[in-house]
């Protein structure tokens, strides 16, 4: 039994101007949210801080989460997406590239709950512990 | 450089009526925001479940974000706190067995950003990983 799987993903060398762009970042998520299928309950908050100018974009979904940050003065955005079912993969990588012009984009996987140790994260980049 | 610390947190063996109990589940995150100093934006979103009545609570903060989600039928609370400055560590486990009557916290904390493959996620109970 577990609680669901959550999406760390980080993109890197990303276009400052993009990354401080609302309505592009709305746009980004309600095309993740379409293309995956998922369900938003009630309004986004969505929030665009002083200069630098990142942005915040919270969806409370009835599958649990999406979560997106900017940070333009690292190039870089950040998004978790925690879903209590079974949804396809989406293809990160390719979209954040099109969207925000990302040179590098680290996905993992985190299974959540009762299960969790069970289920180790996964990267698609490589993986690292220690104690 | 990074963009902060995540903190995912599972709680498993809570009472399933303090999980589908709205106004605690608020009063503990309440609580988390308050002891560690965080400042949310606007409102916390919340939004309880139909039967067996799951909450969901999402706060925006100028640290980044905090996210709840309970199964009362699984007897599991999940936290996200994802904080891109730095905070000092929370007693998780302590309290969750206070508030929730949790049986096991599983605390995993993990590095985003561009130098998320440098820091590994550390967990409080064991580490797992495959390729």
């Amino acid at each position: 039994v577990t609680t669901g799987t959550e999406w760390l993903v980080d993109a890197e060398g990303c276009r400052p101007e993009t990354l401080r762009d609302l309505d592009g970042m709305r746009r980004l998520c309600d095309r993740i949210v379409r293309e995956l299928g998922l369900h938003v309950v009630g309004e986004a908050a969505w929030h665009q801080f002083p200069w630098p100018g990142g942005v915040t974009g919270l969806f409370l979904l009835t599958e649990s989460h999406l979560a997106c940050h900017t940070y333009p003065e690292l190039g870089t955005a950040t998004f978790n997406l925690y879903c209590c079912r079974s949804r396809p993969p989406w293809a990160w990588e390719e979209r954040l590239r099109e969207h925000l012009g990302a040179a590098r984009v680290t996905v993992r996987r985190i299974v959540r709950g009762p299960a969790a140790e069970q289920a180790p994260a996964l990267t698609s980049r490589r993986e690292e512990t220690q104690p």
